[in-house]
């Protein structure tokens, strides 16, 4: 084999045939990252143009119709579509995964979808997972190779999921180069409220209180563009990751309401030994002894 | 002259002796671009260590002593203090500031200090100032060459305040690199209500709810991150401005405390359309049409 066969020849992935659905910064990077490692990826768009650009540019193998037929071929199966659209895909799917070892996704609750495949006797080969990867931005034009390097993957089994479907699923991050973490989808759904989703309702509060009182974005300094970063999140998707995880939502959102009446009741009452107290609890929670 | 000559000495910037009361991430970071630019710089700090560093690395040159023998020296005095210390350091300097043409400050608030000025007969000289240069970190060893490269500066004259004032006030931050930009102290801390004040109280906000949830800074992703970055701010510095600002910070709070009881209702009631506008409307306000 001449040296310049070695430089064309992709690294490869010991991955069968990986069904993608859904091509947006998330399923249109793991795509990417696939397909240059020399996966065969078969990918599902509801948006053609989406579909398309992803066939012409070579990081679909495959483009699957509406109908799903060829999804039998995969022998790994990636939801990465709203979390709200996730369960109603699934049921679509689930009669043409007689091949498949694993079936997973990429959303950011995973109470709801791991209920609805133990629901459809999928329980033996799904395995929740959730890459902290996302932005503010969204859709097959924000994807990219490489997003997940170095990133953390949550995976969510059932008590039912056999260790054979676990390991291909970590595989598949690592393969991608993140690094999978196990837990119950419960507690992912508990965590991520407080990590992941009361930040971006708080950064879409500011937005819409800044536009109330017509302060526009290039209005801001550093330090409030930074608060506000998230609010540029896609509502189709974020409207379904906070009906799924309302509950725990819903505590975290009013701890952080209780937070910020106290400081209306500081300023009302010109407390300032209490405001220290607010941002020296901060201070020390940022420095890791909070 | 010969070459080595040449780069040996500093540009120079038309300045004369500046006092720089205050050495933590601003003040520091003025006196080492003045000085770097060929300025005398005379430097106060109440920490002695970190007047000390200031004068080793020649950063200053001149110690001033708790007395404020010597300032007399200075064409231009600029208060780089916690704004609720400002008031009282400016009624001490009156008495010595005989031969100065310009008094300004970089407090984030401007209305006490505007006020303070004109109750003690500065009218004549102070502006104040406000670069927009800040972060979650303070202090001396916070303070770097080229802080304020780039960097929008609110400069705040009074009614009484004499134009020369107000262009050595313009000409000493673009000496340093910064843009200024003139408007009244009152506009200045409205819009500071809602552009700095409040994404560092939400900020704050998020930090203490998720301490009290047990969730750490390294629980969380990027996004997560971003929201919670100004959380390490300084409490003397911060209580001060909440304190100066708390009217026109209480309305801004408000009106996020509505948005979050919004979305507290939302959540209840399972109402997805009512989510969808909340982040729709938080998109387009971060795509420039809010």
């Amino acid at each position: 084999m001449s040296g310049a066969a070695d430089r064309s020849a992709p690294p490869t992935l010991n991955i069968g045939p990986v069904a993608v659905f859904g091509l947006g910064l998330i399923g249109g990077s793991l795509a990417r990252d696939l397909t240059a490692g020399g996966v065969r990826v078969l990918g599902y768009d509801r948006d053609p143009d989406a579909a398309a650009a992803a066939l012409r540019e070579g990081v679909t193998a495959r483009s699957l119709a509406p109908t799903l037929e060829g999804v039998e071929e995969a022998e790994i199966v990636v939801l990465a579509v709203p979390v709200g659209a996730a369960p109603e895909l699934l049921a679509r799917l689930s009669p043409r995964l007689g091949s498949a070892r694993l079936v997973t996704d990429v959303g950011s609750t995973k109470g709801g979808i791991v209920a609805a495949a133990a629901r459809m006797g999928l329980a033996d080969r799904f395995v929740g997972g959730h890459p902290l990867a996302g932005d503010a931005r969204s859709g097959w034009d924000a994807s990219r190779e490489g997003l997940f390097r170095g990133a953390r993957v949550f995976l969510t089994p059932s008590h039912d999921t056999p260790g054979d479907a676990l390991a291909l699923a970590g595989g598949l991050w690592r393969a991608v180069g993140a690094s999978p973490e196990v837990l119950s989808a419960e507690e992912h759904d508990r965590r991520l409220a407080w990590t992941s989703h009361l930040p971006q309702l708080l950064s879409t509060s500011l937005a819409l209180a800044l536009a109330g009182a017509g302060i526009a974005k290039g209005d801001l300094g550093p330090g409030g563009r930074g608060v506000a970063r998230l609010a540029g999140s896609s509502p189709e998707m974020w409207s379904g990751i906070c009906l799924e995880n309302a509950e725990a939502l819903g505590a975290a959102l009013a701890s952080v309401r209780g937070r910020i009446e106290g400081v209306e009741e500081a300023l009302r009452e010109g407390d300032e030994a209490a405001l220290r107290r607010f941002f020296a609890e901060g201070r020390s929670w940022d420095a890791g002894h909070g």
